[in-house]
C-alpha cells in the first residue's frame, strides 16, 4: 500500500539522518573540532526539501536506493555549507538558524570557514564513490559542480550581495534568485533522475519546467514568511530582508500579489509534472509543500 | 631534443596560464565583479608547482596532452581557492599575495569567500569534462576531493588553527603539513599519472614516497624562507610564523636543522624514483627546485 505523503515525508528525512551521518567522517576523528562543527552544521536540522525532491523525482524513474541516498546526501552537504558560509559576518552575519546558533557562533569564524570548504569537497566525494556506473557518476558530479559554482549558487549570491541597497527589476530578481535556489533545487531534481533509469529529452525538459517553477515558489515563499513569520517559528532571524534593505518579491509585488504568484507557481509546476501522470505524485506533493508552509 | 628543465618548467606555466584562462568562466561574464576577482586569485601568478607535478608525472606514464591539462587546472584551482580562504582576516588575515593585494583587499571580504567557493566548484567541474573514459573522470575527481577535504587540505588547516600557541611535537607537525601541503602535491602527482596508462601498484607506491618526501619537503623550505626572506622576496608576508607564534620547522629544529632535513628530503625524492630510471628526470628536476628554490 501507498504510504500517504507525510509519512512518506518523515521516512525520507529519517533516512537522510542516518545516510548523512554515514557519509561525514566520525566526529571524534582528528581534526575532532572540525569534524564536530561538519556534524553540527548538516545533522538533526532542517526540511531537507533537496533530499526530498532527489527520493520523489528518483522514485518515478525506478531509482537504485543507494544511488538516490548519495545524490540527495551530497546535494545536502552542498546546501549546507552554503548556509554556513552565508551566516558569517562578512555575508549576512546572522546568529540563528534552524533553531540554533550558527556555525561560527557555536565555533568560530575560522572553523564556519573550513567547515563549509570540507562539506563541499565531501559532496563531490560522496558521489565518486558506490556502485553506479563511472559515466552515471559523472553526469552526477557534473549536475552538481555546475549547479555549485559560479554560473550557479555561488553566482546567485554574488547577485544577491550586489543586490544590497539597489532596485533591481523584477526580471533581474528571478534571475538572482533562479541562480541563488533554484540552480541547487533543480539539480537535486536532476540527481534524483539520474539515479534511476535513461531520460528522454523530453523528460529532461518537462523536469526543468517542474524545477524552475517550484525552484522560484520556494524563494517568493521564502520572501513572503520572512516578512510574515517571527523568528522563533522560522528558526532563523525573521524581518531580515527589509531591516537589510534586500529586495524581495514582496517589496516589489507586495503581499497578496506575491501569495498569487506564488500559487501560480505551484500550479506551474503540476501542470509540468502532466507527462508523467500518477507516478510524480511525489513531486506534486512536493510542490504543495514548498508553496503552502509555514516555516 | 629534449629541452633543458628552465625550459620545460617555462613553457608548462606560459601553457597553464592560457589552460587557466581557458577554464574559467569570462571575466566579462554576469556576475562580473566575481568572475573578476576568480581571474585576479588564478592568473598571473604563482610558481605553478602543483601544475608543473601534474606535467612531470604525466610525462613519465606517456599521458594525454588534454587531460592533463585538465587536471593541472583543477589543482591550481583548489590551491589558488585555499589561498584566498587562508588569507581571510578569521584565518591567517593577510594583505599580501604573489606580490599583489590579497583578495579580501582588493575586492571585499563577501566576495573572496565566494571566490573561493566558486572555485572549488570549478575545479571539480573542469574534471568532469573533456574526452577521458568516464572510469578515469572518477579517479581523478576522487583523488582532488580526498585531497581537498577535513581528511586531507581543510583537515590539515584545522589542525593548523589549533596549533597557534601550543607546543606540538614533530611527529604532529609534520602530520599537519602532511595534510595541509603535502594531500595536495600528491594529488597533483597522482592526477598526472592518471592522466596516462594504468599503474602498477609499485609505481603508486613508489609515487606516493617521491611525493610524501617532496610534500615535506616543500614545507620545510617554506618555514626556512619564512624565517630567513624578506616581503618583497616571497610577494608575500615574511617573518609571519614567529610573529603568529606557529609552530614550524625552523622553530623545533633551528635553521642548520632545517636545512639538513630538507635536503635528506630531496634525495629520499630522488631514491623513490630509482625504479624509474630516465624518464623521472623532470620529477627530480622538480624536488630539486622545491628544496633549492629561494622564493
Amino acid at each position: 500500500m501507498r504510504r500517504d505523503f507525510a509519512q512518506w515525508r518523515q521516512a525520507v528525512q529519517a533516512e537522510m539522518e542516518a545516510t548523512l551521518l554515514t557519509f561525514l567522517p566520525p566526529a571524534s576523528e582528528p581534526p575532532a573540532r572540525l569534524h564536530q562543527a561538519m556534524h553540527y552544521a548538516v545533522l538533526d536540522g532542517g526540511k531537507r526539501v533537496r533530499p526530498l525532491l532527489v527520493y520523489a523525482a528518483g522514485e518515478l524513474f525506478d531509482a537504485d536506493a543507494q544511488s538516490m541516498a548519495r545524490a540527495a546526501a551530497a546535494v545536502e552537504m552542498i546546501h549546507a555549507y552554503s548556509l554556513v558560509h552565508d551566516d558569517m559576518p562578512c555575508m549576512d552575519d546572522d546568529a540563528l538558524r534552524r533553531g540554533k546558533p550558527t556555525v561560527h557562533k557555536q565555533f568560530d569564524e575560522a572553523t564556519a570557514l573550513l567547515v563549509g570548504d570540507a562539506l563541499q569537497a565531501q559532496a563531490f566525494t560522496i558521489l565518486t564513490q558506490g556502485n553506479a556506473e563511472p559515466a552515471r557518476k559523472v553526469a552526477m558530479l557534473s549536475t552538481l559542480a555546475l549547479a555549485s559554482g559560479s554560473r550557479g549558487m555561488c553566482g546567485g549570491q554574488a547577485i544577491d550581495l550586489a543586490a544590497v541597497g539597489q532596485a533591481l527589476s523584477l526580471a533581474e530578481l528571478e534571475q538572482m534568485h533562479k541562480l541563488k535556489t533554484g540552480a541547487l533545487l533543480e539539480a537535486a531534481v536532476m540527481l534524483g533522475a539520474l539515479s534511476g533509469k535513461t531520460l528522454l529529452a523530453a523528460e529532461v525538459a518537462a523536469l526543468q519546467a517542474y524545477s524552475a517553477a517550484v525552484g522560484l515558489a520556494f524563494q517568493v515563499v521564502d520572501d513572503i514568511l520572512d516578512a510574515t513569520a517571527d523568528s522563533a517559528t522560522l528558526g532563523k532571524t525573521a524581518g531580515k530582508d527589509a531591516a537589510n534593505n534586500k529586495p524581495t518579491y514582496v517589496s516589489h509585488l507586495g503581499l497578496e500579489a506575491s501569495q498569487v504568484l506564488a500559487e501560480k507557481l505551484r500550479l506551474d509546476a503540476h501542470r509540468a509534472l502532466l507527462p508523467f501522470g500518477d507516478g510524480a505524485e511525489r513531486l506534486r506533493e512536493l510542490a504543495d509543500l514548498i508553496v503552502q508552509r509555514r516555516t
